[in-house]
Order: C-alpha cells, then structure tokens, then sequence
C-alpha cells in the first residue's frame, strides 16, 4: 500500500485521492477472507487501512458501494486472466474452452477477496455503471468462446450461445465453490477441480454433438 | 422460538438444553442472510437470541462450532428435500435427477442461512462425526440418483458415478449460487434457474449417450 509512504497519520490532507481509495480496497480484501464479503462494518475497514472512521465517506456512500467498487476491480483483472487465457494459443475451441474454465478456478482460488466481492455479496450487477460495464466485458469474453464452440456445429443444430455461455459458467462456478476451496464437502475427491472440469466440459460438448476434439 | 415462553430472563437455570441449542441456530440463521455465515461474533449470536454473552458456550466451543452444527442440521433437512423429490413419481432416471437438481435450487432460494452454513462458511466436513454423517446421507442420495441415471448404458460406456454426481451437483450449485438468488451477475436472463439446470442436465446426459427420455 504505497500511500502509507506519504504521510500515514498526516490526518485528512495527507491522503492522496486515489490512494485512500486504494487502501480501503486493499483493507476490505484482507478482511473477507476472515469474516466474508459481508461481515465486515465500513469503521472495521476504515480501521484496518488505518484511517479515521469518517474516511471512507469520501470515496463511497456505504460498505455496499465500496463492495462495488471492489467487485468492478475484481471484473477487470477477471477479465483479464479469461483473455490471457483465451489467448493462451489453444489448438481448437474446445481446448480454449477448457482453458477459459481453468482460468475461472484458478481465479476463485488465488483472488478469494474478489471473488467473494462479485459473486458471494450479493451487490447487484447494476450497482454502479462501472460495475455493469466491467461485468458485461468479462462474461463476454466467455460468450464468445461459446460462440466459436458450437461454430463448429451445422447451422441448424446449434444450441444459444448465451445457454452455453451460462451453462459453461455454473459448472465451473459450482466446482471452484464447491471443489476449489481448502475445504470440500465430499470425503474422497476422485481428481483434482481442473480435470472434474475438463471432464464435465467433454462430456457436455459431446452433448451438443461436438467430437472430442475438433 | 418456543424456549421464549419458558422463560426468557430467568437466568441460565431457566434455559433447557436443547432449547438455548435451538435458540442459539435460530439466531445464527437470522444472522447469517444479514451479514454472511462468517460476519457474525459468538456474542452477536447470543445478544439475538437474548441471552447472556458466557450462555453459547455451554452448547458450542466457538463460532464455528455452531455453524458446524447449523450445517449439519442443514444437510439433514436437505437430505430430507432431496429423497422427496427423488421418490416424487419420476417416471424415468433423467426426469429424477432433474427432480434432485430442482430440490437443490428450491433448497438454496428457501433456506439461504442453511445454505450459506453448508457451503459458504469453509466449515470442514469432518468438523464433526454429526457433520461428516449428515453430509454422507445427502450425497449418498445424489449419488443413487447417478447410478441409476447411468444404469441406462451398456455396462462398458458407464462413466464413474461418482464422478457424473459431482458434475450434478456443480452445475446445480453453480445456477444457485450464481443466478438463484435476488441478484444475477447477467443482464438478462434467457431462461429461469430450473430451466437452465434442466437443459444442461440434459445435454450432460446426451454426452453421456443417454437418450432424451429413458
């Protein structure tokens, strides 16, 4: 947190605009892994960036709003990883697919603090304009993936995109909720979350009447 | 609240045990949809129940000991909503195992401090014997449901139950989690929750090469 550098302690005047933001930011993602996206007040996270309790108010109206601010963030860098691996050079749609999945995991797994913030705190999508925008970029990028996949079927047998989008999505939410975490709730796991997904995937293109490999 | 009439203020003589146990869920579950299964302090709990800070831990070690106990109350009412609707008429395997995936979205919107308590909280399975237990019956129920399902192929195309369970199971988790609740990260919805599960239960089991209707 760089702007601790600038005068921690130097009261109102002493904290750069964005960076008191970005302190707040960093403060509520330290405490969501203890207590959950929502179980923590704005004075909590006032108190753990080391600031006065007023002085969240002068970058958000609520804890819901930073909470927004947070899950927009989280949508840019997610978006960011599902781009980064979408590029990933993948040899066929479904490879990429699988690999836009896998990105998913590893995001719940390494950025829990974001991730809670857009999935688990049940902030609205329209909460800000912001927010929507940063959302809407993310799930396109896994809509066009669906789009490219069932490219590869006849005209007349192709399923929505935006089904296969969704469907997609919910398996690899439900793993990295379910599976991803330190804990899961079946005793012996038969293969890691990224080959349960894999699996899931083949299995469920093949029910579109997509080959294995294409 | 029923231990309420028996005498609420009459100091710890006056709380039967399993009645302050039950007050003690109670007010966890009124807690949790408010602040999330890990946004509220053992004394919290007990301010909402009305009782003395000291009086949880004649019943709970901590926090999490309740909210293990809250889950594996959970998962009993689960397993419950579960088996109604596998024994619910289904007139074939693929119309039970959407019957089960139904159950799990009907579970999640109507019991969202059960839910919450069951997957959200990182409470380990093994918390308890009672938890562990309680966990076992309700997949053991999801898993019959899959052998059942897969009981429709040739005995050498069978795919692992356990693993086609555990792809149920994320899909469901994951439409609940995602777009069952008052706030969806998608614009516009092309379809419900049921219908959407339905649909990818569907495809799954024609990738599994099942037919529509068995």
């Amino acid at each position: 947190m760089s702007w601790r550098h600038h005068g921690h302690g130097r009261g109102r005047a002493g904290y750069h605009h964005g960076n008191l933001r970005e302190a707040l930011i960093e403060a509520a993602l330290a405490l969501i892994p203890e207590s959950g996206p929502l179980g923590f007040t704005f004075a909590e996270a006032a108190r753990q960036a080391g600031v006065s309790p007023a002085a969240p108010y002068r970058h958000f109206r609520d804890r819901d709003h930073l909470l927004a601010d947070i899950a927009q963030q989280g949508f840019e860098r997610f978006a960011e990883a599902l781009t980064a691996a979408w590029n990933d050079g993948a040899p066929d749609a479904l490879t990429a697919l699988c690999g836009i999945g896998k990105a998913y995991l590893a995001f719940a797994r390494t950025q829990p603090g974001y991730y809670a913030a857009m999935f688990e705190a049940g902030i609205a999508l329209d909460a800000t304009p912001e927010l929507r925008d940063a959302g809407d970029r993310a799930f396109a990028i896994l809509r066009n993936a669906a789009e490219r996949t069932i490219a590869g079927l006849p005209e007349g047998k192709r399923p929505p995109a935006l089904m296969v989008a969704l469907h997609i999505w919910s398996l690899s939410h439900g793993i990295a909720s379910l599976f991803g975490g330190r804990t899961t709730p079946v005793r012996a796991m038969p293969m890691s979350p990224e080959d349960l997904l894999e699996a899931g995937v083949l299995v469920y293109l093949q029910g579109l009447g997509l080959p294995k490999q294409g």
